[in-house]
């Protein structure tokens, strides 16, 4: 793989800020790499574990003759970030962003962006439950998705260019509008989160069913629905703050179908039940052919494991 | 370990029944195992892979003589079964069964159960979301709980064995009372079933996201709901037929909290969010600390393994 942008600031230094830079070295996808983040704990866990080729104090530091600028901190904190960085930009210089929504941040970034800086939304459809700047690990992208999101600050070849970084960071592209792609993630991605994190919270709350019990028998079910409920709780506030509109109509959609299967459960519709439970394996069986899962027992998660 | 018991019957040859038979051989925990599955193709299948040291073409022949006698059909047809064995159980069998469902389960079989017959409820807490003769391994119930429901019909020594022989096939058991049972099951099984079902439906029905995105994308959370919804059609059917009133009692405390927070998301109340996204980080720290999951990145599903 070979350079594709001479210097690039990473602001935000967690999960996925810290999955680029060690994807961006191994792939030699950058020249220098600067970083930022908001605490200086976690400037010295940078510094000391050796993310970016240099940590800066300040975020116009960090950007200063930088050629691509990330934003990868929380949705909520990108316009002030932003406001912070723009007088600070080189003309020609790229902002991407990373966050999970795109219309909000579209809407309340790109007024901040100075003549002659061009903008482009992209999302990597990629995770796990832990942050932090220890979180990252170089193949966190490869063979993901990264959505992206060209806007009115998007020139043509500006956005192909931040797709050829994607690529080199082994991730697939694909483009979309902001819209849809905030509907698209509300389905496979917001609504999982939150429907998670409400299972997790009940059964946490029972005073039948004791927390002990819930973890001694959770490999029965409900332990899939942790790992997504302990993912970071100020990135997954501000992703339901911006995506409300997309995020309530999912909702609805679902509480819908919720309910038409507690009537079929309470009128002891078998019938039903059973046409509901044969259609949804179809997908499941989509999805590994389309290789985003694996059929191994048990995710193959080991026996024994901790 | 040793013998447990001389004559083993196993009605039904799926999934649970075949692991059984693979533990029961790998631990020498039976003397003889006979089996018997509704359908020649299952039991044809069965003879074929050395599932069972015999497989009969009745129920009545493989229960004859046995000592232990195992339920391992779908739940609705348990009591159907029982009814047609009865005839042909010897004095002082021991019969269990394994349903994810207990009073139901008590309530219809055992007023079959003749006179000098045992009767134990079992439910080994283990699974895969495949079905069928083939689906079985020696390990799945490795340091899995059994759940062990004594009845009116279960003396002290013949649930102690009980006990012994799910150990011997390497499970912990634990003790509980029917309706305690049916509760506990409904919040870490039954309910995330449900709404894993509900959630694959969902987005198998939209308009506006194709199916072929909600496949590509499914990585971003979505896909954790589709393992578990892949399960047996059949099987589900019944368990939420049979366990009806846990399952509604705990739905509605889900559709409570699930309101709770789309009234915060509507209502843009960040705070509540956060203190509730906070709460169930430490459900699933615990979970990990019991050994019950493995902390790798992606649950170690392997990159680019399909
Ligand atoms: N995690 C995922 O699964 C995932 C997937 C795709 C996209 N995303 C998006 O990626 C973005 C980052 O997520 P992440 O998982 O990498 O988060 P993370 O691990 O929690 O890291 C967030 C980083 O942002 C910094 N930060 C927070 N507020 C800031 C501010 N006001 N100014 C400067 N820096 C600030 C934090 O610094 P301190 O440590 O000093 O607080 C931290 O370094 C989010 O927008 C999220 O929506 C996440
Ligand atoms: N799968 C799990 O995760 C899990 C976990 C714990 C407990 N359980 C419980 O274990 C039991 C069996 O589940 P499984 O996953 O092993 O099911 P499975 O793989 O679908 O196998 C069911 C077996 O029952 C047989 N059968 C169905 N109806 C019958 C009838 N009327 N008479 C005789 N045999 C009949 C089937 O025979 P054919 O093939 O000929 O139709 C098949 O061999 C269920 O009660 C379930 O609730 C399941």
């Amino acid at each position: 793989m070979s350079q594709v942008y001479g210097k690039v600031a990473l602001i935000g230094l967690g999960l996925i800020a810290s999955s680029m830079f060690w994807a961006m070295q191994r792939g030699k996808v950058a020249g220098t790499v600067l970083g930022y983040a908001r605490s200086e704990e976690t400037r010295d866990t940078a510094r000391r574990i050796g993310l970016c080729d240099e940590v800066c104090d300040t975020a116009a530091e960090a950007v200063k003759d930088a050629d691509l600028i990330v934003l990868a901190t929380p949705v909520g904190a990108m316009a002030r970030v932003m406001q912070d960085i723009a007088p600070h930009l080189k003309p020609g210089a790229v902002v991407i962003d990373v966050g999970s929504v795109k219309q909000t941040i579209i809407d309340e970034v790109t007024p901040h962006i100075p003549e002659g800086v061009h903008f482009v939304g992209t999302h990597p459809m990629a995770g796990t439950e832990h942050s932090g700047p220890e979180a990252g690990f170089a193949t966190l992208f490869d063979n993901r998705w990264c959505l992206i999101v060209p806007t009115e600050l998007s020139p043509q070849d500006a956005t192909e260019k931040v797709e050829t970084f994607w690529r080199a960071l082994g991730a697939n592209t694909e483009r979309m509008d902001a819209e849809h792609h905030d509907l698209v993630c509300a389905v496979v991605s917001h609504i999982p989160h939150l429907i998670a994190y409400t299972m997790v919270g009940v059964a946490d709350d029972l005073r039948r069913v004791s927390d002990q019990e819930v973890i001694k028998f959770s490999a029965a079910g409900f332990r899939d629905f942790t790992r997504i409920a302990a993912s970071d709780p100020t990135m997954w506030r501000d992703v339901f703050l911006t995506n409300k509109d997309a995020t309530i109509e999912m909702l609805g959609r679902f509480t819908e179908e919720l309910f038409a299967l507690q009537r079929a459960i309470r009128t002891g519709d078998g019938e039903q039940l059973h046409a509901y439970f044969t259609r949804t394996r179809a997908i499941r069986r989509s999805i590994l052919e389309a290789g985003q899962d694996t059929d191994k027992p048990d995710f193959g998660r080991g026996q024994g494991e901790k």
